[in-house]
C-alpha cells in the first residue's frame, strides 16, 4: 500500500490541476496551499467557462463558504463536466446545517452531481445526515454522534468518501474507516485551514483513484506540516507563514516518521 | 469602570458570531483578525442568508469596501434582522466621499437601518457629516475639521456612536469622547488594518452593550498589538504576522501597563 | 536616462492612486504591493462607480484572473474613462487561451479600449498573437515562439507596450525591447507574484510616461525585492512575510547595484 509520501509525490511529479469554485473569504490561502504542495491551482467561477476549466481539470474543488444562488449554477455547470470526464469533485460543506439556504444547496449539490468527496466538521457532516447538531457560523458547537459513526452513515447515504477534520480526522468510505492523528490545535486559530485542507485533498484525489486513500494522505501530510510549524511558531501570525514553509520542505524522512494513519476495514 | 483587558476577556469567554458583510479585499483579515481576538467570524452576503445568518449572531459588521447594489440588498435584510434582535450594526465607511455612489449608500444605510457605530478615517467622517473634506480612492487627504469636532458632529446627527481612525482615534457617543493613543505608523503600512480595527470594534460590542466604551476598548487593544509587533517588525510583512502574534499574545499586564484610553464626558 | 530608483522615488513622492478591477483571488496583494511600494491602491468594481474611480485616479490595472460578464461591463465603463483621462491602463491577461471565455474578452478589452500595458505569460501572449501555445489554467506550459518574439508582435499588433514575465522579464514597444534581469525562482512557488508584478508596473506608469521604461523599472525593483527576500527565507511562507519587507526597504543603493536592465532599440 502506497504511505502518505508516495501520494505527496504523485502530486508533486504531475502538477495536477486543480480547479476551485469556493469563497471569497479563503481563496488565495486554496490556491496558495494548493501551489505549495507542488500542484496548479486555476479559480474560476463565470458560468461561461466553469464547465471549461474543468474539462481540463484534474480534480474539482467546490466549497460553498460565501455561497450565492450564481454561484451554484456554476457548480453545477464545472461538476457536471467533471462527472462525464470522470474526474475527483471535492464539497466542503461550509456552514450546512448554519442556515436553510446552505443546507438546501448542499442537497441540491448532492442530488444533481456526483459528489465524489464530501467534507465537514462534525456539526456540519451531522447536519447533512439528519442528525441533530449545533452549527453556530461556520463552526461545529455540537454534533449529536461520534464523529466515525456520522463520517460513516454519511459515506453510506451519498455513496461517497467522507471526511469529518477536527481532533481527529476521520475519512469513511464502504471499505473502511481511516483516523487520522496529525495536526496541531494552532491550526484552528487561524481562519481558512479548513478550506485549506479541501483543497489540499483535491490535489490529491487528483493523482489517485483510491480517494479515501488520497485523502486520508493528503490530511497527514497536511497535519505534520502544522505540526512541525506548530512547533517554531508564536502565534497564528508566525504560524502560518512556517505552515507554508513546512508544506514546501515535506519529505520522505518527516512524514514516514510522524504519519499517524489508522486503517479500520469493514 | 471595566478596562479594555475586562471587554477583550468577555470576548475571549463569550467567543460571540461575529457576521460580516464586507468587501473582497480584507475579507479575510477581517475574519482572521476576529478569530485570533478569540471571536467566531462567518462571511455570508448571499441575500437568502444575510437576515437568517445575521439572526443567529451577535453583531453585524458592515463595510462597503467593495460596493454593489447586490451588496447593499443584502445589508438592508441583514440589518433589519440585527435591529429586531438588538444585536449591534458597525458599519465601516470605507471612502464614502470618494464616489457619489459610496456616498449615497451610505445615506441609505443609516436612513434604513439603526447603526450603533459608524466608522470611517476623517476625510470619510467628514464627508457623511457634510463638512468639506478631500477623499482620495480609499485615503482621507484632508477633512475641514479636527477628528474630535467631526466625530461628535457625526454621533448627534446620525444618533450613533461615532469612530475615527487616525493617529489618535476618536469615540464619540452622546455621553462624550473617548481619545485613545494607542497604535503605531506601521499599522499604515499595511492594506486592510483599518477594516480589521472595525471588525474588532465589532467583536467588542458584541459582549457590551455601553458601545462607545466597548469600540474604545477594542482600539486600545488592537493599538497595543500593533505597538508590540512594531517593535519586532522591519518592514510591512513581518510586521502583519508579529501583529496576529501579539492580538493572540494579548494580557491583561501588557494592556494595563500600555492602554491609553481618556474619556471627556460632555 | 532615468534609472530604475528613479522611477521608484517619483511614485513614493506623488503616491498615486492605482484603480484596480482585479481578481477575488489575489485582490488584496494587489492592493497591498502597491501599497507597500509607496503608492495608493483603490479597488472598485460596481458599474455605477467604475468609470467615477478611474476619473479621480492616476493608473487603472485591469486583470481578468476571476472574470465575469459584470465585470468587464464594469471594466469597460472604468477604461473608457481612462483613455479620455489620458491614465495609462495595464491589462493582465490572466489564463488567456485556457478558455474561449478568456480569450474573447481579452480580445473585446483590446477592441474597445487603448490597453497601454498588456502582460502575460510566454502562454498568454503567445495566445493573445494568435501564436500556438498551450495555457493549462493560469499556467503558461508551452509557447511556439520566443518570449522576445511574442513580445515584440503583441506590441505591434496592439500597438500598446507588451509585458511578458518570466526566467527574464521582456518589455517591447515601438522603440524597442527591455530585458530584465532580476527575479529569483522562489517568486514562483507564491500564488499571486504575477497578478502582484501588473499592480506594481500600474504604479510605476502611473508617474512615468515612457510606459515601456516604467514597466521595465517596475519589474526591475519588483524583482531585486524578490531576490532580497529568497536570500533569506526558508520557503514560500517566509518569502511572502520578506518580501514586503524588502519592497518597503528598497534603497537607492540596493536598486543601482543589483538592477538588471538591458534594453535593446530596434
Amino acid at each position: 500500500m502506497p504511505s502518505p509520501y508516495d501520494t505527496l509525490a504523485k502530486v508533486r511529479e504531475k502538477k495536477p490541476l486543480v480547479h476551485h469554485i469556493t469563497n471569497w473569504v479563503t481563496i488565495y490561502d486554496c490556491a496558495n496551499v494548493v501551489r505549495a504542495f507542488g500542484a496548479l491551482p486555476v479559480m474560476a467561477h463565470a458560468k461561461e467557462e466553469a464547465a471549461e476549466m474543468a474539462g481540463i481539470s484534474s480534480a474539482l474543488v467546490l466549497n460553498i463558504g460565501t455561497l450565492t444562488s450564481e454561484i451554484i449554477e456554476s457548480m453545477l455547470l464545472a461538476g457536471k463536466k467533471a462527472n462525464s470526464n470522470g474526474i475527483p469533485i471535492v464539497l466542503d460543506a461550509v456552514g450546512a446545517g448554519a442556515t436553510k439556504f446552505r443546507s438546501d444547496e448542499v442537497k441540491l449539490l448532492l442530488e444533481k452531481l456526483e459528489i465524489n468527496v464530501l467534507k465537514g466538521n462534525a456539526g456540519e457532516m451531522a447536519s447533512i445526515a439528519g442528525i441533530k447538531a449545533e452549527v453556530r457560523g461556520v463552526e461545529s458547537i455540537s454534533a449529536g454522534a461520534k464523529p466515525e459513526e456520522i463520517c460513516t452513515q454519511v459515506a453510506k447515504e451519498f455513496d461517497c468518501t467522507a471526511v469529518i477534520t477536527g481532533k481527529t480526522d476521520v475519512v469513511a468510505s464502504e471499505k473502511g474507516v481511516y483516523l487520522i492523528g496529525n495536526g496541531h490545535p494552532m491550526m484552528g486559530t487561524v481562519v481558512g485551514t479548513g478550506c485549506m485542507a479541501t483543497s489540499v485533498i483535491g490535489a490529491f484525489c487528483a493523482v489517485e483513484n483510491d480517494y479515501a486513500m488520497a485523502s486520508a494522505h493528503a490530511l497527514s501530510c497536511y497535519g505534520i506540516a502544522g505540526e512541525l510549524a506548530a512547533s517554531k511558531s508564536n502565534g497564528p501570525g508566525s504560524f502560518k507563514a512556517n505552515f507554508y514553509d513546512e508544506i514546501y520542505a515535506l519529505d520522505k524522512g518527516k512524514i514516514e516518521k510522524m504519519a499517524k494513519v489508522r486503517f479500520e476495514s469493514k
